[in-house]
């Protein structure tokens, strides 16, 4: 097959270094005066001196009478004196200036006011209660260094100094080619084979995060010269330009070989995942960059290497960065051959912060919606064990986190409500939540890597759910168990059930899909085929796993799967038929000192509010009886 | 005399409390639809629904070829396979929609190309390298949550999701109003008794940051109708009102009044400081803040009561707010009767954050400036102690924190020159520099709370600068000494010398600003006085103390002083006259570890380099002979 090869694959930090020192001059910051008050954000590309002292003149520092010191000598409670007014003193407020004679000022909570006078009680020093010229800022003085991203504190100074006018760094302009034939704008309507066009969309956006101004190009098909004729267009009206996908080595993958005919390409490839397929490259004297199209590989090449080129234009030196240690939650297993970015979950148990891995795939971009930060793991590196304390970087603050119920544990759909809710409170409580089964999620909450557990385990000797797992896995401890809702699980089937699929003895004859191990929906399969004398090797699809039920149903919408097992609500929303198998309890398991949590008062208090029921209600297939009652479970 | 009093002054936080539940409905968010391209930094009111699924389709997650699955089964190393174009395989890029038949895809790197076919050496087991629909996002699934502020990546995921249009909280449009007789707009020439009106354009500032739309109105005079007219038309056009300055109880301070008298007022006082003089009314079924005058003041009242009701506006949850703890250098005393904010510069020094409290001063914008921070004094609190670890609310991130040289001791204005020229260092490293002498700064650098002291201590007896201090101080221990600059030291007098200063002699005679205890060129004067046999009483002035040389300078040109002591490059700076003293070695001291740091490395390279050695010599009173030498004291 005619593919490009990637010459060589070089480690990030190598590939960056190697870049930033091939372009030299081409990422040159151009500068520009701007006024003071619209200079927010911007950067100095100049230290900024005061053309002003301030005060500008010697001023009163309290609201009171301005007074001759010498003239008050002698003044105390015992033998108060009386000032004449216009000559002895006057009525000054702050920031009023304090002319000769007048060099002190005495507060007016110790003035009295009486015919033809003030009396005072105590003698004023010199310069009492008096701001000297220049005792905030000094004429000449240095406000600002260069390279000083402007705050609001720093535009009030700059004109207290006298400065209206400074000179800033330019904001770099940002070209960016979407390019590909299978992609179709967001507004028109995709059919089979569409990818809706998104990453230019992102990359605006981080552009204009990062200081710089954007300029979206059409989409243009894969074609070599089409794309070569936007790439020179782009290049001629832009600093810098980025062009997305075709950073590959597919068949149709023209960027890097336009690049290497109208330019110089530095880099194909880096050993990082995602976002092998960059491209760093130099064309008509200016930054261009091929980006991968996996909207994750996009986002960190995009990180990783268009925003040390934008930052060279921007004079932007710090980065917003933030990072925590955490504990890792599950093994991670990476390769040595590249760096890996791991999305992770990120919440705070007790006194420490703990990560939970999240889908890996470079196309899971909403894995990254939903992730709280990257988990990176070196290149040279296996990867890390479940324990390990790891190094994570932050997609939000530190606070955010601090505010965070951590639920692991199985999955409900009425988990995003209560989220949705949640966010809306005053004080933005947040809930973050991991889908690795009800099981998996209570030997989490035994490792103190959760706060909350979402469980429907069922006890197939008493039919009672969640207790006896949770005495098992707790012994000893005392535990809390919130009730939840009681939902209906069943089969789902494409509309109108065309195989007529009835239960639970009908699967033998069906393509399934099934949930992971440890899930209480997959507890209650192989429950019901037990009972029904069915092994789990005459189902086909057995071992296909989903991770939710809206991924199971989504399966069986999307015609890859006949048959699956999940709850109404799942079915409902969907457009799926559904056959009720039974009822089970969705509940809450935690620690009693997790009830404290002013978070988890907010949870319970939502639990039990209307609107939460009329959710339920629009979900379909939920019962409340209990929702919310806490229940001690005391070790046997 | 005829003031306002205020009735209460309340704790921050009942204040707070007060005041929001008060405003009830006044201050409910509007919503709005705006495009998904345009959302960035906006925040959803409701949360948002995939309107597709993501992949549209079962898709390649490769390039190379789709198969069907069971016709590779038997495909080996030992025994390839070879599969017909068109029949049982096609050539597909990553993204392509994988139809049926086909249901699998094997990498283009595992196949090879040969006539009239691929051969393959291993089978693909069903569904291998294919991203089945829905993976992704699933249709319905919920992207966001409400009160979610829009990144990049959720710009990505959104249009992904087949979501163009979102539902966000309206921007309230703030006006601002800055009234007073005394402030002048900047770009006019101020004269005696003006102020700069710098506020309004800090607080618009602050109003942008904070998600809000500000509108800023022309200076408003001390006249009550005048203010009054002026509050009702920006009640009239925007969402919520700032007045500024007139909050206090100064006989011109109406805006009190006149919020009682179209509205209602609901707390005027408040117990911080800075920032006491607060008023928290509503009129007209809107907000409206009267916040004071003082820089610092304003800034905290702003952050503390104007914030929280923008918010309840943009429904932005998170604050920006960052905190860290860190060691206080310096005793810090406050009253019981406030919370109070001070200043502070924050650094890393080994493993810890020392903090050095900065001017406590309202007026003192400046020092906001050059904060790294603000440490919170609670109310009902006294103070802290030195060696205490305390809270501080950043000012700036924590990575640039901990790229921050910490120097503390004698000032000179080449450490303003070097901060300038290390900003514009590609790794952003930050000096950052407390001036409270020579010997303060070496006691700081005993007790590990700065990296660097720049240090002029002359040994009298042996008439060498630095080296017996370091000895005495850090009796056994190795340090460095990097030399740093020779400079001039001399008398500043009026442009002319008016009064015919010659020497030391003289200064019996005139009006003196001296430096504070501990200051190197205090002990340089001591020892002159000693030498000249002038005993201190005898010179007027000798306790009014400036805290750097161009403070002194200011003095000496404002008139307040007729004569101080100084280096050349101040009395340059401020065109004064200079009668020379002597020369004296101004260098750096640190631990043998310290130039180990790579913000060290950067800060000696500069050290030397030409563009120092030519601000040098602008600034003038400088010799580098030895500049940058590294000196080791080694313990006697």
């Amino acid at each position: 097959m005619k593919r490009n090869l990637y010459l060589t694959t070089r480690p990030v930090e190598e590939a960056r270094e190697i870049y930033m020192d091939a372009l030299g001059s081409s990422a040159e910051p151009k500068t520009e005066t701007v006024r003071v008050i619209d200079a927010l954000g911007r950067v100095t590309s100049e230290a900024v001196h005061a053309i002003y002292s301030s005060p500008l003149y010697n001023s009163a520092a309290m609201d009171g009478i301005a007074v001759i010191s010498s003239a008050t000598a002698g003044a105390s409670e015992a033998s108060p004196l009386t000032l004449k007014a216009g000559e002895d003193y006057v009525i000054v407020d702050t920031g009023d200036p304090i002319r000769k004679p007048y060099d002190a000022v005495i507060m007016a909570e110790d003035t009295q006011e009486t015919e033809g006078g003030m009396i005072i009680r105590s003698a004023a020093p010199a310069w009492q209660h008096v701001r000297p010229v220049g005792e905030d800022i000094v004429e000449g003085e240095m406000i600002l260094t260069r390279c000083h991203r402007i705050r609001p504190i720093d535009i009030g100074v700059l004109l207290s100094g006298g400065v209206t006018e400074i000179s800033v760094f330019a904001q770099p302009k940002v070209g960016i080619i979407p390019t590909g034939s299978e992609i179709v704008e967001p507004y028109e309507d995709p059919e089979e084979g569409d990818i809706i066009e998104s990453n230019s969309r992102m990359f605006e956006a981080m552009v204009r995060e990062q200081g710089g101004i954007p300029h979206r190009y059409d989409i243009v098909p894969d074609d070599y010269e089409e794309i070569k004729a936007s790439v020179l267009r782009a290049l001629d009206e832009n600093d810098m330009v980025i062009v997305n996908a075709g950073s590959s080595a597919g068949t149709e993958d023209y960027t890097v070989h336009i690049l290497r005919e109208i330019g110089e390409v530095f880099v194909h490839g880096v050993a990082m995942k995602p976002g092998k397929p960059v491209i760093l490259a130099k064309a008509c004297g200016k930054p261009v960059i091929g980006i991968p199209g996996y909207p994750v590989s996009a986002y960190l090449a995009m990180e990783n290497f268009a925003y040390p080129v934008i930052r060279r234009f921007t004079g932007i030196r710090e980065s917003d960065e933030r990072n925590i240690k955490a504990v890792l939650s599950r093994r991670l297993v990476s390769s040595l051959k590249h760096r890996e970015y791991v999305r992770v979950r990120v919440g705070r148990v007790g006194d420490r912060y703990v990560c939970a891995p999240l889908a890996r795939g470079a196309g899971a971009a909403m894995s990254m919606v939903r992730a709280d930060g990257f988990c990176v793991i070196p290149q040279e590196t296996e990867g890390y064990e479940a324990g390990e304390t790891v190094d994570v970087t932050l997609l939000c603050s530190p606070e955010e986190i601090d505010r965070t119920i951590v639920c692991t544990g199985s999955h409900d759909m009425l988990l995003d409500v209560i989220s949705d809710m949640m966010s809306g409170e005053a004080e933005g409580v947040r809930l973050s939540s991991t889908h690795i089964g009800s099981l998996g999620g209570l030997m989490a909450l035994q490792r103190g890597e959760a706060h909350i557990t979402p469980s429907h385990l069922l006890d197939e000797e008493t039919g009672i759910y969640n207790v006896s797992y949770i005495r098992s896995l707790f012994p000893g401890e005392k535990m809390v168990l919130v009730k939840g809702v009681g939902r209906v699980q069943g089969l789902m089937t494409a509309p109108g059930n065309p195989l007529g699929i009835k239960g639970i003895d009908d699967l033998t004859r069906v393509k399934y899909v099934n949930r992971q191990r440890g899930a209480g929906t997959r507890v209650l399969l192989d429950y019901r085929l037990k009972q029904a004398g069915i092994s789990p090797e005459e189902i086909d699809g057995y071992d296909t796993e989903a991770a939710t039920h809206m991924a199971v149903a989504a399966q069986v919408a999307g015609g890859e799967a006949d048959c699956g097992m999940g709850v109404y609500s799942a079915a409902h929303a969907m457009g799926l038929d559904f056959i009720p198998v039974g009822n089970e309890e969705y509940d809450f398991v935690m620690r009693p000192e997790t009830l404290e949590l002013p978070e988890m008062q907010s949870f319970l208090r939502l639990l039990t509010c209307e609107e939460f029921k009329a959710e339920l209600e629009k979900l379909g297939g939920y019962t409340a009886e209990h929702t919310g009652e806490i229940r001690q479970i005391i070790p046997e």
